[in-house]
């Protein structure tokens, strides 16, 4: 009997989760947009996680793809973050939503910030030459720009 | 006599109105334009809303679909404006060129403000689901952005 | 001797000099970007002339066109020069690299400031007639938006 049970949930369950897996394919990152982040006041940073977790869960959410890029004062949003445990969840609630967080290698360089050392949850990858070009680049490429 | 005055004055007026209605069917809105008040400071927003009136004086206005989007802080501009005369002709005046004013939900839902009680001459049909994915949609669809 | 050293010198010389000028035609603008200045915050305003100076150093830089459109509190940036010699330099630098800065009209009549009087380097030629609507107008041929 249980086995009955167990092969009809098998049954009924396996065009669901295939129903879901097709649902998740087919919202595909049609829309893209960057924040851009320069000022060190952690209001403003603050706000701009509070958008971008507003932004995620709003009804064009599923199909857009989010970049927060930081530079000058806005490095903070990751410094800070050392220290400050709500700051890291707010950072790590986004980032498991596919956000990336771009970072601006003049900043590093004129601020002499390590990205290991110095700033929480980085690596290289995330280091782009300029954030202001990258931010530039991405409306090239169709982005859309929001100023926290 | 009166009546010849009459026949005369319609047909007098009558390709004139036609002329006139012609003339604004081809001022198109060819362009569109967001601009992103989310920011409580006062001389802020009301320099947004002036901004606002000059761009719909400038020399494009008239081809020009101009939104203004308020979140976060930048919900101020309505409730500020139930008890400030000279905020509300600032608004009334942009309104009355066509401009929309946008409003978040999640604002609302997170100040604990109602739209007829708590914002001024605002309905339930300018209410959005969210402030940022509405201002990174309008640019997804061809829109400028501006941040005053 | 000489002679021939000299005719060996321009023959080498002269592919060189014509590759050279070939590289600089290959590095056409195809990518555009406005600066949008409108703060008399001077901390933020000489951020944004640092920001352009990445810009044109970033790889990107050399394909970039740029201007630093300059409206209501951000006209400071060329009131203030005029006894800034440092704020001149950083002005003059991007100048240099074919940046723009356009002026508005709206904000010259409204602070009843003389183009040559009273802003520095500036002629009729980089007024607008609305510094909003030309960021717009921008957006709509295609050019990125910033706001530093």
């Amino acid at each position: 009997m249980k086995k009955l049970i167990a092969t009809l949930a098998l049954i009924i369950a396996a065009p669901l989760a295939l129903q879901s897996n097709a649902a998740l394919a087919e919202t595909e990152k049609t829309k893209q947009v960057v924040y851009h982040v320069n000022k060190s006041d952690m209001n403003t940073i603050k706000a701009a996680l509070r958008n971008v977790t507003n932004h995620i869960n709003s009804p064009s959410g599923p199909e857009t793809q989010i970049e927060i890029a930081v530079h000058g004062g806005g490095i903070a949003m990751l410094t800070e973050a050392r220290n400050d445990p709500q700051l890291q969840a707010a950072i790590d609630n986004v980032k498991a939503h596919d956000v990336e967080i771009k970072v601006c290698a003049n900043t590093l360089r004129g601020k002499n910030l390590d990205v290991k050392d110095d700033l929480y949850d980085t690596k290289e990858s995330d280091v782009v030459p300029s954030g202001v070009a990258h931010v530039a680049d991405r409306q090239a490429e169709g982005w859309a720009y929001i100023h926290p």
